[in-house]
């Protein structure tokens, strides 16, 4: 079989010599922008360009080297029967719950203030933190949202979510459907967004929304930019109704240098860092997953073109 | 029953008020240094002056308002025969576990860099954390470094702990017993101190321990501060053995404002906050072993003055 890699990495050999060694019978090929055709069965990719699908008719199946699919899905060209694999936690969620407990903490725990005391020399114990004081909400409760609810609800913070279908999870309050985000958002303090970008959650994250969550509460954006009304946060957090946000994802990244976000008191911001791909475990599942499909098995993890995750 | 609370909160009424509410057949008195003998049958107490014990002889009971019984178990008063119970968990465990996957972020995450990066109005990602370059060593595994154990497994970091008797611990590599301590070590690159202060463990964290831990290692002592030879410490960071410490306990506390450790730059220190003692659940938890007690009921938490802990 044939695989092309395309990605922007700039030093693709860290992937292929990887690959070819968990696949020695593949041949596998690093994409250029001016190569010609090269009859590939499969394409392992990331932000890839539109020509991609013009010069490979013959693609059996593309590799998403992440979790969401939202700019993929957007190429014009992509064929509309091409089926499409997406990363499958793959490290990701353990990374994402690591970052999610770290910028909780860093409020309810009163982290900042702690680094300042010792700049300062200054001993002094903060009011602890009453875990009823900060029912947490997730957004979305797919791979990326599992484990942060875990580590969540085992550190005793009240815990809920909202997905399309109500789900059963140890420690954690299932809300489902439009018709319960009302009071899903009523009981929540500290929103998580972990939604796929789609047609149906673009800009969710919208001055409604933020206005039926609790007085004083705390957004953290992990899911994508185009979640977020831009204009609708800034209000939010001036008229005080919103104490902090996190945000991790941006409509345009990287972050214009003039965007208000980098130097706004109550926001604290990432450059898309929070569950990064990493590549051993990446290669392990795509690997796993191209001899699945070669002895003819089913495989997990496809879009549904449809819902558009 | 009569119960004595004696405690340094300078708002005793706080923990009165509840017990009362909590206990409504007992006879709750706030502590006064001058105060004759009051024939208490308890007392629930937080560094008591040694005159409580002779002044209330008839005591059958006390409580400790914190998991460490360290201090306590050098008031020369204290009667030998003396049950004393500490606290168990109520709150605490998941507070450490939440303020170790901070403080172990900060450090495998580069958040401090990323902080930085905000300030600069600089977009850039650092190398991810690959969690096998990070295996992390428990010294102790009771009931605080329980809950870090399993939410620092949760996140797939290698876990190992080090105690009197092995352990059997999902996710937990168990070591026990001095024979197994340098091989705990050797393993180790984040080493967290979960012990309890005794005549076994004072002046562990010594430059013999320290320099069997992997190369460019962090300790993290939430224990005691007499559990750490501090100038060990330092001439390890200096020396590079140690990349970096956390700090949130110390041989005299508050930390004097002249002490090395406030301004050195490879240790971050908090003032004692790591797993706060929590009111409400501790009032629950001492309430419902009064009662127990009253009911003739045996329970647990009753420290083993032999082994100090
Ligand atoms: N910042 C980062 O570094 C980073 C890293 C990885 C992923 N992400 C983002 O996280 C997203 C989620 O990834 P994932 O792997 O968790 O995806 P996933 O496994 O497909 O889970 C998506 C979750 O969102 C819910 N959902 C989708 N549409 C919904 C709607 N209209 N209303 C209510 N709930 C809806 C789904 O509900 P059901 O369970 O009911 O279907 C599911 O729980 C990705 O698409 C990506 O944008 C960000
Ligand atoms: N910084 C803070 O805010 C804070 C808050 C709470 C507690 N603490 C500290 O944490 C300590 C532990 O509390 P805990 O509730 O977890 O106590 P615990 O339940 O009694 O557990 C103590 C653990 O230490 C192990 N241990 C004791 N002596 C040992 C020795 N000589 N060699 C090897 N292992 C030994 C025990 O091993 P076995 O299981 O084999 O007996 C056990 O796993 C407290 O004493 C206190 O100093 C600090």
């Amino acid at each position: 079989m044939k695989i092309l890699f395309v990605s922007p990495d700039p030093r693709p050999e860290r992937w292929i010599t990887p690959l070819q060694a968990a696949l020695p019978d593949a041949e596998l090929i690093a994409w250029q922008d001016d190569m010609p055709p090269q009859q590939a069965d499969y394409a392992l990719v990331w932000q890839p360009p539109a020509v991609l699908f013009e010069n490979e008719p013959g693609l059996k199946a593309i590799f998403n080297l992440g979790a969401g699919v939202d700019a993929l899905l957007k190429l014009p060209a992509l064929p509309e029967a091409l089926p499409i694999y997406r990363l499958e936690d793959a490290g990701m969620s353990a990374q994402m719950a690591e970052y999610l407990v770290h910028q909780i903490a860093e409020i309810t725990r009163a982290m900042p203030v702690y680094r300042q005391q010792q700049q300062d020399k200054h001993w002094k114990m903060q009011a602890p933190c009453r875990r009823k004081d900060w029912p947490i909400g997730l957004l979305g409760l797919g791979q990326i949202g599992n484990k942060a609810a875990q580590a969540l609800a085992l550190l005793e913070y009240p815990v809920a979510s909202w997905t399309r279908k109500a789900k059963t999870f140890p420690g954690v309050e299932s809300f489902s459907g439009q018709d319960a985000l009302a009071s899903f958002l009523g009981r929540t303090r500290i929103l998580i967004n972990t939604l796929p970008l789609t047609a149906e959650t673009q800009g969710i994250l919208n001055q409604s929304l933020l206005s039926q969550l609790q007085p004083q509460s705390v957004l953290i954006n992990v899911g994508r930019g185009q979640h977020l009304n831009e204009d609708d946060l800034l209000a939010a957090l001036d008229e005080g109704q919103l104490l902090h946000a996190v945000l991790d994802v941006f409509e345009q990244e990287p972050l214009p240098e003039t965007h208000p976000f980098w130097s706004h008191p109550q926001i604290t911001l990432t450059p898309h860092i929070s569950a990064p791909t990493l590549r051993e475990e990446t290669i392990r599942q795509i690997a796993e997953k191209l001899q699945a499909l070669q002895a003819g098995e089913s495989i997990s993890g496809q879009v549904d073109r449809q819902r558009g995750y």
